[in-house]
């Protein structure tokens, strides 16, 4: 007989990362299990989202982080936990941790990060260090509870990234003209969200991930934004023009822009002018996730662009 | 050899009812195109929405209302034109109309209607007669231009209406308490939004739709309030408690309430306490969506609850 396999709840399944890690462990088999809010039922667009995912198999509990009788009644029902709670509501998680040690039967927990390695970032520049400081503090509080768990690093989704060829808030590739941040080469990994969530949702019942960093890696995938550029140009057979941009002229930008784009541009300023992605993969406690788990087709930055044409 | 399908551009395509009219068309066989403004680049949940549409089989037409040099050269490429623009934006659609008018190849328009049939509603109260008083303005310009359309009215939609129990703004079946309009005994009729689309889809080229307000009609769903609630209450195997509210009641709140609300409010009067949707349909301009396509397999309004246990 077939092991069965561990039961997952999802916390922030409506989400933008959520309602993939819902299909990938719907898709893997897991039993799967959304936590929401009894206020959900006034916000049509996510109801229509539970409901969808209710009908591709996934089960509804009932419940809220503030409610902790309905949180331990969830615990209790499922092996694994997967949160994808937002960026700015890390710390929100605190009260999942808490509940995670009272219950003590969760086999694995997977805060929200999705993110850089945030304890390779305690340099990192404001405001971008904020949603860091804050996953940091979700760690410190899970190891300190003893909870098994796994932190997903990738970088970076493909939707938000790759798909405007790495432009501060175009989601789409753009056909005429690009900014290209320094030189454009400095390599960063780029990871089509439903791979983020295959892979997470790979990990979550893997010994070899149990108390790790998980750094998504896609080899295909690990390139520079020049080098994405060109890819794009092969794609529609057009070069584009091209305005390089200094790391001085971008920061000197960045008092100019609302919180949210400040915090967005120290990021690109890490990951695009230093280059902070390009790393090896070092144990005892990273492990690489492409290394683990070969045999997942992943979608290449070639495919995913190719999309757009 | 088999006849070619009907090409259909859709605008709106990435809204509340327009994703689902594409994911009819397509399924139909339709050559699928979408319109989208070049703006749409920065919106991340719409570029997602998009490349879903077109993974799925979609083609996308750059193009905008405002720019009628765009518009001419989509309206060229396709045979049919279904608008699902936002209620606070109908009027836009003369700018359509126009184009239409001009390109002069459409063999049908479906204007953005999907609601109450807006010729029947002369009367009704403000502030919800500004969207029926507007979409009779498109429809007399679509008239006067000659251009061959079909009208869908289709009420109510189910997400909006049945999964809440017709409660305003909440879009899941309550259990333990319910409002209730009047007696509850008025009938209207509840429609899914899959079932909508696909019966304006299974219009467009229907030469019994033509310049014809096709109301749809699914026998088995022309129920009222108090019926829809027994029916859940059925589901669930339980008695929800009611408050019945009086007429004078209901519009003494409405004041109170913010415009959109108001609006809601008003059109919430005219089908639960004065039970305007239930009328024969009569020609020789009214045809029943229902009887036109008999075959079609809709979502009953007990199918449709028992998504939610």
């Amino acid at each position: 007989m077939a092991e069965a396999k561990d039961r997952v709840l999802i916390t922030g399944a409506t989400g933008y990362l959520g309602r993939r890690l819902v299909k990938a462990s719907l898709a893997l088999g897991h039993p799967t299990f959304l936590l929401f809010r009894p206020d959900t039922a006034s916000d049509l667009a996510r109801c229509q989202m539970l409901m969808e995912l209710k009908m591709e198999g996934a089960q509804l509990l009932q419940g809220s982080l503030d409610d902790r009788d309905s949180l331990i009644s969830a615990l209790k029902q499922v092996d694994v936990v997967v949160s994808t709670i937002a960026g700015d509501q890390i710390l929100q998680q605190l009260k999942l941790v808490e509940a995670i040690k009272e219950a003590g039967t969760i086999k694995r927990y997977l805060p929200s990060e999705f993110g850089m390695d945030v304890d390779r970032m305690h340099h990192a520049m404001p405001p971008g260090d904020k949603v860091f400081s804050e996953k940091r503090i979700v760690r410190r509080a899970i190891e300190e509870a003893s909870i098994p768990h796994t932190y997903i690093s990738a970088n970076c989704f493909a939707g938000i990234f790759l798909a405007g060829l790495a432009q501060l808030a175009i989601f789409m590739p753009p056909r005429d003209h690009v900014n290209v941040y320094g030189g454009g080469d400095k390599r960063c990994i780029w990871v089509a969200e439903e791979d983020v969530a295959m892979y997470a949702m790979l990990s979550v019942d893997d010994p070899r991930t149990l108390n790790k960093v998980v750094y998504l890696r896609p080899p295909d995938n690990i390139l520079s934004q020049m080098e994405v550029i060109e890819i794009w140009e092969r794609v529609i057979g057009r070069k584009l023009s091209k305005t390089f941009i200094s790391e001085d002229e971008w920061l000197s930008q960045m008092d100019k822009m609302p919180p949210f784009e400040q915090s967005a541009m120290a990021h690109f300023c890490h990951i695009f002018y230093r280059g902070e992605l390009d790393f090896e993969v070092e144990g005892p406690h990273g492990v690489d996730g492409s290394e683990l788990y070969p045999h997942y087709k992943y979608v290449t930055a070639q495919e995913y662009l190719k999309r757009f044409v």
